[in-house]
């Protein structure tokens, strides 16, 4: 395993490799001499550069995009969090495998490799509110499991997820490790009436005081109250970051899932784009808190790498402009009046 | 000419046609069996369902999108209200040609046709300040560039726009039209600094001191303080109406081409959607004026339809999870708990 022990994932985190702030450099003066007045294109701009810095090279490259969509099974779905049954789970990766899911549709569309990784499906963590969701083993070998999803070869990397109750998962990470208590993150998830918005709630706060003073425990928290997919999913995040493979994360549950690694060093978002923020209710908050800034406002919440997934489409319009377009020079345009 | 007079295009925007509501209605339910929680493609749904009701069927097409980019000189710039000689209208038409502009790159990324078609460069319009910018045939002339630059067989048509100190005319078409003055529309364009901003609004206010009693006629308006790459887009709009192409529009100077038409009837948007939001100071609230809600929000500000153009992208995401997503009957998925 990468990480044998919850302290290697800490002194993994203590000491973070960065990318390359002079190939940064380079892409910014490039983009400084295209055809267009300098900073018209935006956030495209900060894209490219951004991808340059991870990527070590001026003019980056999105030849291998690959997007990883964790599963899992949640005990605390008993509680009735969820308008769908558990069974969904395992039939959503049947459809993923089948190409029927609106992520093979986009994952066609934006030129990316899908890559499904159900995680135990037939063994979903423990009930939280009565129980540690997992232990620390279970936890590290979840972990495990994302870090070698990564292919080291690899341009970016998109995670996403799907878990029928992972909405209440990632509230619960929420809740726990960040300010605001169970009513600001939890949300309706995949559509859970008046009732089952309040049994999610009522579940969180009883989980809550079930382990009364795991809080100080990013990881402790992200193993006993957390789910194999967000930890699969933190795994991945670290991968990418030691073989500096820039990340979009999509929705509010693969965003929920980097809140422990954010806890123990914020700089572990410095290689990761939010892709997009979603309409549950929880997300835009959480964005605010880890400092993302989402690159599509769309009303999406379905999960599985949806968001992001569309938003690999935006990384290729920058990539596109910043490796194509004409110089003022080479094209014979005059510049800005002095 | 298509519109031989002004009155004939007050006639068309009196009885504008409408798309097909059976269509959008087939493509909406449709969007309730695919294999994801009712609603939570969000916009994505929105859109395909949109596209249905202007192309006539459920199962909308992309095969055929056409960019045209629309390129006019402007008698303003005189005035030194750009921080780029008007040389530089015809150099960037050189450059689409050449495919060293942003345009091109997005263009052939969202697989679409690009049409540059520059209208009279060597013949700016007049100096608005001190005369008409155009006449009525002027005018006219330009609306029929716009209107026959669109093919009949098009499945989506994006408009743009290229022209030296044209935000000082979106800018003036918008001062004339809405509510604000020159304060709320006039911006810094490609990059003025505060000297350049005064001399904008400066001259818009002096235009509208020479024109005064225009304001109750929006045609009157659009010939007199408009811009012929602006004329032309509403021509293209108007010939998208009668051909049932949905319509993306690019930023502020596109989206102020409108105003005039929706000032005759707001229904003339109905086809029409806003790729994106600019950084143009005065684009976000154009588009609250016109009850435009934007695809993109990217700091953009280039013109040239590149931010609608990178919306096409969305489009195409959009019509990928309509067209080949699996039913929840297909994928043997379960539905929501009763």
């Amino acid at each position: 395993m990468q990480f044998d022990s919850l302290d290697d994932i800490r002194s993994f985190c203590r000491d973070l490799p960065d990318g390359d702030a002079h190939a940064a450099d380079a892409a910014g003066k490039r983009q400084q001499v295209l055809t267009k007045p300098p900073g018209s294109l935006g956030r495209l701009e900060e894209l490219a550069i951004w991808l340059a810095h991870w990527q070590r090279r001026e003019i980056p490259r999105l030849d291998r995009v690959t997007i990883s969509v964790f599963a899992g099974n949640h005990g605390v779905a008993a509680r009735g969090v969820s308008a769908y049954p558990q069974a969904v789970t395992g039939q959503m990766v049947a459809n993923f495998a089948g190409g029927g899911a609106a992520i093979n549709q986009i994952a066609r569309l934006a030129s990316a490799d899908l890559r499904v990784v159900p995680i135990e499906l037939d063994r979903p963590t423990r009930d939280f509110t009565v129980a540690p969701a997992m232990d620390t083993d279970e936890f590290l070998s979840a972990v495990d499991i994302g870090y070698r999803a990564v292919p080291e070869e690899c341009d970016l990397l998109v995670v996403g997820e799907m878990g029928i109750a992972n909405t209440t998962t990632a509230a619960m990470l929420c809740t726990a490790l960040l300010d605001g208590g169970a009513g600001r993150w939890a949300g309706r998830g995949t559509g859970v009436d008046d009732a089952g918005l309040a049994r999610k709630r009522a579940a969180i706060e009883a989980a809550l005081d079930f382990h009364r003073g795991l809080s100080g425990d990013p990881l402790g928290v992200a193993a006993a109250l957390g789910g194999r997919e967000l930890a699969a999913i933190a795994g991945a995040i670290l991968a990418a970051r030691r073989h500096q493979i820039p990340v979009l994360l999509d929705g509010f549950v693969a965003t929920a899932a980097v809140v422990p690694l954010a806890r123990l060093n914020s700089g572990i978002l410095d290689h990761c784009r939010a892709g997009h923020v979603s309409a549950e209710s929880g997300h835009r908050a959480l964005l605010d808190e880890l400092g993302l800034d989402p690159l599509l406002d769309l009303n999406m919440r379905l999960g599985e790498a949806s968001g992001a997934g569309v938003a690999v489409l935006l990384l290729r319009a920058a990539l596109a402009c910043h490796a194509g377009m004409a110089t003022f020079a080479e094209a014979g345009v005059s510049g800005a009046d002095k």
